[in-house]
């Protein structure tokens, strides 16, 4: 019998004391023993304090990309090793491979987008510089920085893996370091895919601990740069949340807890509609997915009163299909709850809804088979027809393959109901009619974290109902706790601070490292052009010699691009423009001309200009009107070994030295 | 004597039991009365949810941020009343234009960030949409909705005003009706304030309430649509935040909290520089402005070790000048304390601190004059040379004008002594060495919410270290609460759900009203260019002809702009380069004749293209390649009544259909 260890100040600490058993879903065997009595939790939190957080803080976000890639795939490496583990857990295949395989291309996914979406910096710029002054010497520029405590991640049973990464993902890439407490149901699956991380040796000392018992007096040491993530039940989540440290120190408290998930079937999905059976499936599907133990599963299907019978009818049908067992057998799509408590949980739940619902298929009652001791239960439909009296329905959640079908008015009716939830992580949408989705989404919008509106035109491409995605926000208002992970680099941003930072635009551009509105442009002996990546500094600058713009260089420019906009070819039309006021040049004619005053033609660093942002033309330029560009380094972010992206500020101004144009121009640099 | 009024149902309602007094600061007359005894919070809270949220989710951002105007309008135009009863404050002239005109013009602020950066919308998109399937037939994109519940704002006594406006302002834009209740010591002056906005007969029904006195059961009543923006102690805000409610139905909990903000001197501004000076100056400010009842004063002065006599030298010089009395005598600098409950409290605070510091100016005792008998006290500065052993100096906070200056070592040293706060709203470094304020940014950056850097450079701009300002965020980490407040639209989403959408293209743009990537285009009768703003549909598309690119064109804009860049020019180098392969066509030749193939020459309800976004050049042109572009309406927002700005995508694909570059142009429409 194994004993799983703790990783605490980079040690693997098996304890012997106050061991708890874990049972097998499918035949109740113990798979392992867990426990983390005597560790010193006080020390963990210092130790990634002081050692992790300063290594991680070391790195850039596209070095740490770098690290959360190479741990991904080293669990793709050794993936088999946790298929094999998790059997004992009652989960089928399929439902490993979104634990085992989602979790991995989460990581993968943080990993692209840390190199795509952040700088190969360590401060991260938020939202446009603020001028706070009349004459532009005092700026605000709001940054983000890594906190410098700890996020504690604890973590549910139900998905061991992915429930840790998705957590790791956006922490690590903070620059945060982690203490990971799995849900012990299945801590021995997380156990074994921390080992294969810890095994890489990319992480840094103190980056990463696991704790595979109980956290203790853990919570007595937080402080206000620490984050708790915790995804469990609400209970839980309320009792950690009203820790007195939290409030007392402003610990940060990320929660996702329980959520009643709706999914409403539109009136205009009659029987014989794609939607009709799009809606079928996907009840059916997220009931027995992972045996329904999923926090975004399905838990009241709406329908339309008229259609009520035949939807009940056709899930029916299809739930009668669905084969329950070891899932190692052939044939069986839907395998065993965690383990006999689990069990006993969601039959005490299945009795409590009954109290206002009656089945229409499923007993609650276990399914034993010769073979078979393990925690197993056929899906259970719940039905009721008076749903505005149930109170039961719409707040107790059955962690299992359970679902409950009610019947709504209108539209209005169908908000009142999903909303009832008060708060969910997920909700779909069934309808191929827009008018539909823009009333129900008006109504539901702020109480649902995602909303997933199905119909035939995606539901071939549809991830589906239940599945959380690294790119989409995961979280919920209300009793779904009100926490968000992932979205992408929203989800990095939990783990850091936001600082407005107030200063001179020089000082300013000094401490970010990017060239902000206002400060010095720094000209020099040579073309910014010919400067590698590494050699061109921050706020170097290209000023032009002037050209002048002739009414023959506008008529032949709009002759030659046939572009003959009024503006630039009609002078009476032109006058009468309250913006123009004459015949002006094009915007595109200013960039042209602007490009063939700054650009250096021979081959050197600047390998490609492919693209722009932010352009405005701020003010027309008229024929005999002259222009001059400043062409000013910007940001630097390193991209490959070979290359980096700059990005040049442009301002191109008239003889008077009036801006008439301002944009960022992003190029590729050989480094 | 007059009796407060709460504002409740739309209705002033005046209780008459279980009412207290609040004292005159400047010589403890009564100056009214006040209570909410026997209110009905649980009604007020629905009131707002059934009344006022409806009413102000079905205004647009940009109606929104007119009625912001028009508040800030009437503030403005009935000021001298305001000024009038806030002398009972005890604050100077100066001290209440801060709360004030500095209330009215965050409204203002609100406004025109209101009309310039959101849509003229119900729905605020968020990011970019995610591709989420291989055909790209399944997208995600996040909005942020107004939240259904009330905001209720739990204000502090020191800025009657400012205090109310600053949380107003962003939760009216967001849609969201507030409950306001102010500091009980300078309610008198919030009430008149708030009878200003009501008057104006701006405000739908239900969208503000009004509790002159203690919440009673309101918390007991709140949900998880319900946001709860808490300025005050760090005592009260965990008192709060721990109200079981808060935890089980997941409600938002925004707090301002104490906040022991410092001030660091670099080790480059010694005696004769300008920053030494400007260093002394700000302290000085920090502490009487107000009497230092500043949640953002300066309660910590940190100065290199060897420069700390000479530091408290010149602060006592300059403290020594500050004239303490009635401020509506002539010469007095620095009003009173709000109250002598206040007072005592000051006092109090100073006893502690001074187990630890010793005092270097001020004594701690009232200041009475024959004529004043109010919450006078003159500005106490402290003194440690050991600030290591000291808790209470890092962990106490006198409200009034009390300060401790303090030693450091070098910048690590100064570091943890900023960071032993635990957390701030306000630090200011003054500096004029990059390398000091990068060092030290580094350090201390997710300690505190805002980082001011004073030098010579910005400090006749500086709008100073004290001041929150509208367009960037208020609050700080830890100790501080762990909120914000402000930021420009940030402090709007406070009050709003972030959900991510998920479904076909077409679906999402319908429910959006924005064109989303992978959407029909959809081609009519008409050039878009015809159209008037409001003719307009979203998705509207004109696919344009395709015109062939030749090497003459290539050579001819190269002549005709002077950009001869290698790539467009030079067959061998371009060959060489990995990235063309062979000459390429300019982007901005690109760009030209894609205006030149959709541009409707005619005057009409195109006003002016004035600006260009994203764009991206995906793939080389070469030579013989021809060109192909679609203009699709993405997004309209009305901007005045007579024009909104139009958001078109623009394609530009080559005979191949493969996309060569993709942008965003903005036009000016007449509606």
């Amino acid at each position: 019998m194994s004993i799983l260890s703790n990783y605490a100040l980079d040690q693997w600490v098996q304890v012997q004391t106050g061991l708890v058993s874990i049972p097998s879903a499918l035949d109740a065997s113990t798979v392992a023993q867990t426990g983390s009595q005597g560790l010193d939790f006080a020390s963990m939190l210092q130790h990634a304090r002081s050692v992790g957080g300063p290594a991680l803080r070391a790195m850039t976000f596209h070095e740490r990309a770098r690290l959360l890639k190479g741990l991904a795939e080293a669990i793709m490496a050794r993936r088999e090793e946790l298929y094999a583990l998790a059997t004992h857990t009652g989960a089928t295949r399929a439902d490993n491979w979104i634990d085992i395989e989602g979790g991995a291309g989460t990581l993968f996914a943080y990993a692209s987008k840390g190199r795509r979406e952040l700088p190969n910096a360590r401060i991260l710029i938020d939202g446009d510089t603020e001028v706070l002054s009349k004459r532009g010497g005092f700026i605000g520029q709001h940054v983000y920085m890594p906190l410098q405590g700890v996020a504690v991640h604890i973590n549910a049973f139900n998905f061991p893996v992915w429930g840790m990464l998705e957590k790791l993902a956006p922490t690590l890439l903070a620059g945060v370091p982690a203490i990971v407490k799995p849900g012990t149901a299945t801590a021995y699956v997380t156990e074994a895919a921390f080992r294969v991380m810890i095994a890489t040796g990319l992480l840094p000392a103190g980056a990463l601990q696991l704790i595979v018992g109980a956290t203790g007096d853990l919570f007595d040491h937080l402080t206000g740069q620490d984050v708790v993530s915790f995804t469990g039940s609400a209970q839980t989540a309320a009792k950690l949340q009203s820790h007195p440290v939290i409030a007392r120190e402003g610990v940060r408290f990320v929660a996702e807890r329980d959520s009643l998930n709706a999914a409403i079937l539109g009136p205009d999905a009659t029987t014989g509609s794609p939607e009709f059976a799009l809606f079928v499936k996907e009840v059916v599907r997220e009931m027995t997915v992972k045996a329904g133990q999923k926090c975004t599963a399905i838990r009241r299907a709406l329908v339309p009163a008229s259609l009520i019978d035949e939807v009940q009818a056709a899930l029916k049908a299809a739930l009668a299909k669905v084969v329950v067992g070891d899932p190692a057998r052939e044939g069986v799509t839907m395998g065993a709850l965690v383990g006999s408590a689990q069990l006993a949980d969601v039959r005490e739940k299945i009795a409590m809804l009954s109290q206002e619902a009656w089945m229409v298929h499923g007993d609650g009652e276990p399914v034993v088979n010769t073979d078979e001791r393990g925690a197993f239960i056929a899906p259970v439909l719940l039905r009721t027809d008076d749903p505005d009296n149930a109170d039961l329905l719409h707040e107790v959640e059955a962690f299992g393959p359970v679902a409950t079908l009610m019947p709504y008015r209108d539209l209005a009716h169908a908000v009142t109901l999903a909303n009832r939830g008060k708060g969910s992580l997920a909700l779909s949408i069934v309808t191929h009619d827009p008018g539909v989705a823009t009333d129900l989404l008006l109504g539901l919008g702020s109480f649902h974290g995602r909303i997933h509106i199905l119909n035939r035109d995606c539901a071939r491409e549809s991830t589906g109902h239940g599945s959380p995605l690294p790119v989409l926000v995961h979280g919920g208002p209300g009793r779904a706790g009100g926490g968000e992970e992932m979205g992408g680099i929203r989800g990095v941003k939990h783990y850091m601070q936001r600082t407005a930072l107030q200063g001179s635009p020089d000082m300013l551009s000094a401490v970010t490292g990017t060239w902000l509105t206002g400060s010095s442009r720094r000209e020099g002996e040579v073309h910014p052009f010919r400067l590698r990546f590494g050699e061109l500094p921050i706020g170097y600058t290209k000023k032009t010699a002037a050209r002048t713009i002739t009414l023959e260089d506008i008529e032949h420019f709009a002759q030659f691009t046939g572009d003959t906009f009024y503006a630039h070819m009609d002078e009476e039309a032109a006058k009468a423009s309250p913006i123009f006021g004459g015949r002006v040049a094009h915007g595109y004619l200013i960039l042209s001309f602007a490009a063939g005053l700054f650009v250096d033609p021979a081959p050197g660093p600047v390998l490609a200009n492919y693209g722009l942002e932010s352009l405005r033309f701020i003010k027309p330029v008229k024929p005999g009107d002259s222009i001059q560009a400043a062409l000013t380094a910007k940001e630097k972010s390193a991209k490959t070994p070979e290359m980096g992206e700059v990005r040049w500020n442009v301002a191109v101004a008239n003889q008077d030295g009036e801006l008439v144009a301002t944009y960022d121009l992003l190029t590729m640099n050989a480094v």
